[in-house]
């Protein structure tokens, strides 16, 4: 996947209410309507975050009813997960350093109780 | 983490050079210059770059030296990670049904070849 597409993911994503939108659409197909039902938006505004998402692939608008209902199209999500592979390790010392630090407030606080 | 800090997050990862600066972090502490070094930028661009990292909490500048290196900050990546963990069976019912569809082959090449 180009860095332009990985731009234009992260670009999407960076909005609640279109991650709100693509989190809906984990449970299936749905029609603009049934997308905007729980938005306190207008029609057009929801088009209009729903032209970014679909711009990103991270939807598809099927061509083939006429009230073209929205799929999620997980493949974009799948590649920011194997560009984030590269900072797992940086995750994983963070809780090996709170997990030092909890063994050390545990010790700590045996010491005390046995003073 | 709340909304805004995720929108930030993917805010700040949307660009190239930002995701890139970060890709060299992971190799230690930085200095601006060394960060800037790779690419064909002026100092205030690298700068502004910077600062979007920074306020998205991404990298911190150290208070301590006067050329203030930066450091790479995972938290927010690791929030984005977990953010994921909704979508991933998606990627995995996409690669169960890459795998049939690739079984059908193999299937089918076989009872041409039997044939």
């Amino acid at each position: 996947m180009s860095a332009d597409q990985l731009s234009s993911t992260f670009h999407a994503l960076a909005d609640p209410t279109r991650r709100a939108i693509l989190g809906s659409l984990t449970s299936g197909e749905k029609t603009v309507s049934d997308l905007a039902e729980p938005f306190d938006m207008t029609m057009p505004a929801i088009t209009k975050h729903l032209k970014v998402l679909e711009k990103a692939h991270l939807i598809e608008r099927s061509r083939e009813a006429q009230y073209r209902p929205c799929k999620l199209q997980p493949e974009p999500l799948k590649a920011i997960d194997e560009w984030m592979e590269q900072y797992r390790r940086f995750f994983e010392a963070s809780f090996d350093r709170l997990e030092d630090y909890l063994k050390q407030i545990q010790t700590k606080e045996g010491d005390d109780a046995n003073q």
